[in-house]
C-alpha cells in the first residue's frame, strides 16, 4: 500500500500540531486524511482538504466516535484530540482528567472493534515524567527510563491516555506507538504557551494596542522544538516506530526562558517593557526540561530547524493576526 | 495529640480491606474512625462503629465529599474506595477509570479545601507496575523504582490515582503517602478474586451444593499476604511513611497459584474434582508478581501470618456462608 491508498485519522487535525501534521503529510504524498475537529472552524486545515475529510466529532460521544472508526477504518490513528493547557487545568482537574481518558478509551475500544490492525499514534508530554525526582532535578536530559510523575492534573491525564495505549498493546495487541514530546512552538500555538503569548504581545506592542509585555516564570529551562520538526517525528514513529515502545521527541537543548524572550524581543524595532505577572505563574513549575533524543535519533528524526527562525516565522505570524 | 483524639476517615471502610483496617485501628487505640460507605450495609464495620460514624456516601458525588470533609476534618484519610476487579475491568474500562479517578479527585479537592494538612494514604497497586518489561519478567522481586506499565484499565486507574497523589504532594504540598499493595487476602473478600473464589467453592462442594471446582489460570505465581498484614502496614505508613513516597507491600514470596489451589483443597475432607473454566481467563493474565519489601521493611514492618493459617481461616469463613 503506498501512502496515497492509506487512510489516515487526525484526531484534533485543525489544532496547533494537527495543522502542521496535515501539512507535512499532503507533502510526503497521503491524500486520503481525514481529521476530526470539535466545536469550531477548521482553519487553515480547512483550504487544505476537503470538506468531506474533516468530521465535526466530539471523541467524548462514545457512539459517533464508533460510527466514525466504523465507517473509515483507518491505517493510521494519530490521536492529537485533548484539552491541552497545563496551566489551567489546576483549576480544572477533572475536567481535564476525565476528559482526556474518555476520548482516549472511546478511540482504543472503536479501534478494538472495527480496525485492530491500525497502527495508533497515542501524543503524551514530556511532563509525564517526574521532573523533581530524575536526571532532569540533576541537569540531565531525561531519556524514556525515567520514572513517571506528573505534577499537573493535565501531565496525570498524559499518563493516563499514555498507559492506556500500553494496556491495549499488551492487552489486545492494538499495535500503539507513545510519544512524549517535549516543548514545541510555531503558527497557530494557543497563547496559552509562553513562546505564543510572547510574540502575540509583542506584535500588540508594535501595532501599539498594548504597553507593557507580562510574563510569568522565565528562569524555567525548556527545549524547544518547531512544531514542524515535531510533525515529522509523528509520522516517523507512525510508519517506524515499535509498537508499543515510547518515544521522547524535543530539541535535546536547553533554552532558558529569559532568553528565548530576549532573542524574540531582539526582532522587534519597538520599545518594550517586560512586567512580571504573577497569575501567569503556576502552583508548581519545573525548573528543567530537556529530552534525551538518542532514542528518536536512532530512527533517523533530528532537529532541522533552528530555534530564531522558528521566533521569527511565530512573530510574523502573530503580527499578520493582530 | 493521641491516637484517641486523631479524627480517621476510611473511604470505603467498610469493604474488604477497611473492614481489616477498622479492627485494626482499633486495636491500635484509634476510636475516632469513621468510615464511609456506598451502597450497601455497613456489613460487619456495623457492629463496631456507632452509627453515626458510618457515612453513607458516594465520593463521585462532589458536593456530598466536599461536605462531609468540611464537616469532620480528618487527621488521617485511608483512601480505600475504588471499583476493584481487575478481571472485570476489560468490560467496563471507562467505567473503572472515570470512576476512580473521579472519586480520587474529588477525595484531594475537598482535603485541599479544607483539611490540607492531613495525611491521606492513597491504596494503588502492584499491577501499576510493567511487569513485562521489569524485574518480574527476570522472575525477580518488584522494587518501587521499577518502570509502571498497567496491563488492564483497572491498573491504569490506579496508575492515576497515585500520580494524581503526587501531583498534589508537588503541588500543594498535601501530604500524601502512596501504597502499592501486593495480593492480599482474608475473609469478606469477594469472590471476584482467586482464593475467595477457590475457598467459597470448597465451602460449597463439601455441603454438596456444587460438584467441581471451576478454576482460571492456575500457571500465575503471586505473593500473597494477610489482609490483616496488609492493614498494618497502611496503618504504619499512615504514621510514618514520608509525604510523596511510594511503598511496596507484600510477603516478598512467590506462590504457584496451582499450589495455594492445592494446599486449600488438602484443608478439605471432602473429594473435589477441579476443573478449567475458560471465562475466568483474562485477556493477558501476568505471569509473575513478587515484592521487593524493603523499602517497607526498614520502617518495621514484616508479614506474620503464615500462608496456611490465612488459608484456613478463609476456608472456615466460607463454610460460614455457605
Amino acid at each position: 500500500m503506498n501512502n496515497g491508498q492509506r487512510v489516515i485519522l487526525i484526531t484534533g487535525g485543525t489544532g496547533f500540531a494537527g495543522s502542521h501534521l496535515v501539512e507535512a503529510l499532503l507533502k510526503k504524498g497521503y491524500s486520503n486524511i481525514h481529521v476530526t475537529s470539535f466545536g469550531g472552524s477548521a482553519g487553515m486545515v480547512g483550504s487544505l482538504l476537503q470538506p468531506e475529510l474533516v468530521h465535526q466529532l466530539d471523541l467524548s460521544d462514545q457512539e459517533k466516535t464508533l460510527a466514525l472508526i466504523e465507517q473509515l477504518h483507518p491505517d493510521h490513528i494519530y490521536h492529537l484530540a485533548a484539552l491541552a493547557s497545563v496551566g489551567n487545568s489546576f483549576d480544572n482537574a477533572k475536567q481535564t482528567i476525565i476528559n482526556n481518558v474518555d476520548l482516549q478509551l472511546n478511540l482504543l475500544e472503536a479501534v478494538r472493534k472495527f480496525t485492530p490492525t491500525a497502527r495508533v499514534l497515542i501524543v503524551g508530554s514530556a511532563m509525564e515524567y517526574d521532573l523533581h525526582a530524575t536526571q532532569a532535578a540533576a541537569g540531565q536530559p531525561i531519556d524514556e527510563h525515567q520514572p513517571l510523575g506528573p505534577v499537573s492534573p493535565y501531565a496525570v491525564s498524559k499518563v493516563a491516555q499514555d498507559l492506556l495505549g500500553l494496556a491495549y498493546f499488551y492487552s489486545y495487541q492494538i499495535p500503539v506507538v507513545r510519544v512524549r514530546p517535549f516543548n514545541h512552538i510555531g503558527e497557530r500555538q494557543s497563547p496559552d504557551f509562553a513562546v505564543a503569548r510572547f510574540a502575540q504581545q509583542i506584535a500588540a506592542i508594535e501595532q501599539g494596542k498594548q504597553t507593557e509585555l507580562k510574563v510569568g516564570n522565565l528562569e524555567a529551562i525548556r527545549d524547544f522544538t518547531d512544531v514542524k520538526d515535531m510533525v515529522k517525528a509523528y509520522i516517523l514513529l507512525m510508519e517506524q516506530g515499535i509498537a508499543g515502545e515510547v518515544y521522547n521527541v524535543g530539541s535535546g537543548e536547553g533554552f532558558l526562558m529569559k532568553d528565548i524572550l530576549d532573542q524574540m524581543i531582539k526582532l522587534s524595532s519597538a520599545q518594550i517593557k517586560v512586567v512580571t505577572d504573577q497569575s501567569q505563574f503556576r502552583p508548581l513549575d519545573i525548573p528543567y526540561t530537556v529530552t534525551d533524543n538518542r532514542k528518536i535519533r536512532t530512527l533517523g528524526w533530528k532537529p532541522e530547524i533552528p530555534l530564531n527562525l522558528s521566533l521569527e516565522r511565530i512573530l510574523n505570524y502573530w503580527r499578520q493576526q493582530s
